[in-house]
């Protein structure tokens, strides 16, 4: 059973998870499609799935699937708790209740996302907004965040292509940081600080890898990782699972174009990415602005970066836009 | 040249350092002696030393050393620019001042801490000391970090046992969250934050993995990785460089232990270490508790840890800490 923990000195929330521990470790299972869980055909060896679309973008029960949901095997929460803490005092507990999802990308084995046919990739980030769009709804949950890890050191333990989506009942230390920051600049300025960081950005230019109708591409001024790109939609929006169709559409075409780049540029590397979005108990934030941030895996953290919780970036997201910019021939 | 950034949107400082680009990278350079310019007989390799012991623990500018502290060739900042902010802005950002250097452990290529004599562990802790102690009169620079990367998994790029100072004009955001929260709990309790987590530790033992006149050493309540150890301090003190000779003997056994106990269980696993300290801009705090933080670095943070910022650990520390105390004789 899990259990999220309170870190006293640090405000910062952890999840023990013992039952992960049994999960395969090291290098990623399955090079092969032989036995992969994912692979179609061999469905009975996840959970039971909890969604699945047709390649018309149908939801369907049976018969040939485009993408997969289904519980993770080995959850770092679970579903199976009543909601509420379980002991307050100076060690603060709670149930580990909460949605541990894996989104299979596709039904190939051997495919990577920036591979996929536009319409394949706009599924996965359908499933994503479906998903979101349901869990809001669970009165125990507070967020609900979608990741992908690609390669095993960026922490994949299968190599089929997959995201995930873990839903908690807290809303993480890094978005309550960027919640807060943001609603005081609102309040300061009374403008989103995501929008005003879109007009310097666009004015500067240095930054920007790409833009389009709807999204601004750039590698953010404090970038904490070298090639570290964000996403971010034009028109402002707290909530990624608010997003229409079109947005779905043009922010998985982003994603495959980013990757794109970084694989031309960087001889394809690990990667994660991730959506950070408001909190599933409010409705349109006036001060947040959901973004998708990519992030290439490069370079081991070290000391420094566990002991100060700052980093140190050895190329300038000057540089890394630029070349960027210049890896791949987006038309 | 480096410069600090400081993100609009979390408060994070980025350390952006072009000069670090150049470094070697990937796997650990040197995988023999030879070429090693951390060996005795290569002093030439390095920048010049700012420090070196003899082996009675004299500082000596020539002759046979047992510790000797370089500055980093490839620092990630400067010691020759003028402090202050260079631009306070949506986008703020300040020379990357700054001092980087390098603690060479011992002589022996070949050696790991753990490995050492208990002297010679000490004359590593008595240069940490030294080197805050020097720093800190510096008006330029507010907070000093030691950490040790062993390991290229855990960011090393030289394989000879070394250590880190980075000490900088800011107050990492890791160590403000720190002295924020238990400067706020001295205020509504009258107690450090520290020392009552200690007490409650010990009541408990579940968690205690040695304990000592001078130590206690734990696996913490909301330990963000598996087998996560600290190693704090009974008596209150807020700077670690105030720590008298026998703490700092202490702490290197103490050290030397906890890296033996990790040895013993998880085969001799890369790792880091850091101490966490006050800012030097202050005397004794009542409130901030300075210890050693030990991660051995077992699994990859993955795209939940990025975006959250809060971690997921599938090894309780209750177990963590029963495996320790039983995996080494410490008599």
């Amino acid at each position: 059973m899990s259990e999220f923990r309170r870190d006293p000195l640090s405000d910062h929330w952890v999840i023990i998870a013992p039952d992960r521990e049994s999960r395969p470790r090291g290098s990623v299972r399955h090079p092969s499609a032989d036995g992969c869980p994912f692979c179609p055909g061999h469905e009975a060896d996840t959970p039971p799935q909890v969604a699945a679309y047709a390649a018309d973008g149908r939801l369907i029960t049976r018969g040939r699937w485009q993408v997969r949901v289904v519980p993770n095997k080995y959850p770092a929460v679970q579903d199976t708790l009543p909601a509420r803490a379980a002991t307050r005092d100076f060690f603060e507990t709670r149930h580990g209740i909460g949605v541990h999802e894996v989104i299979i990308d596709c039904p190939d084995h051997w495919a990577s996302l920036r591979q996929l046919s536009a319409h394949q990739a706009a599924l996965v980030f359908r499933a994503y907004r479906d998903r979101l769009v349901h869990w809001r709804e669970d009165p125990r949950l507070a967020y609900g965040q979608i990741f992908k890890n690609s390669g095993p050191g960026a922490g994949a333990t299968l190599d089929h292509p997959h995201s995930q989506l873990i839903a908690t009942p807290v809303v993480p230390t890094q978005v309550t940081s960027e919640l807060v920051l943001s609603r005081r600049f609102f309040r300061r300025q009374g403008r989103c600080a995501f929008c005003v960081m879109l007009e310097r950005e666009l004015a500067a230019g240095i930054r920007v890898v790409a833009e389009t109708d709807q999204f601004v591409v750039i590698c953010p001024f404090a970038s904490q990782f070298a090639y570290e790109t964000w996403i971010v939609p034009k028109r402002h929006g707290s909530h990624f699972e608010f997003a229409e169709d079109g947005q779905i559409e043009g922010l998985a075409v982003q994603t495959q174009n980013v990757l794109r780049r970084l694989e031309c540029l960087l001889n394809d590397p690990e990667f994660n990415y991730l959506i950070h979005t408001a909190p599933f108990r409010s409705q349109q934030l006036p001060h947040y602005h959901w973004h998708l941030e990519v992030f290439p895996r490069l370079a081991h953290i070290a000391g420094f970066e566990w002991s100060a919780g700052d980093y140190i970036n050895s190329v300038a997201p000057e540089q890394a836009a630029e070349q960027l910019r210049n890896a791949w021939p987006a038309t």
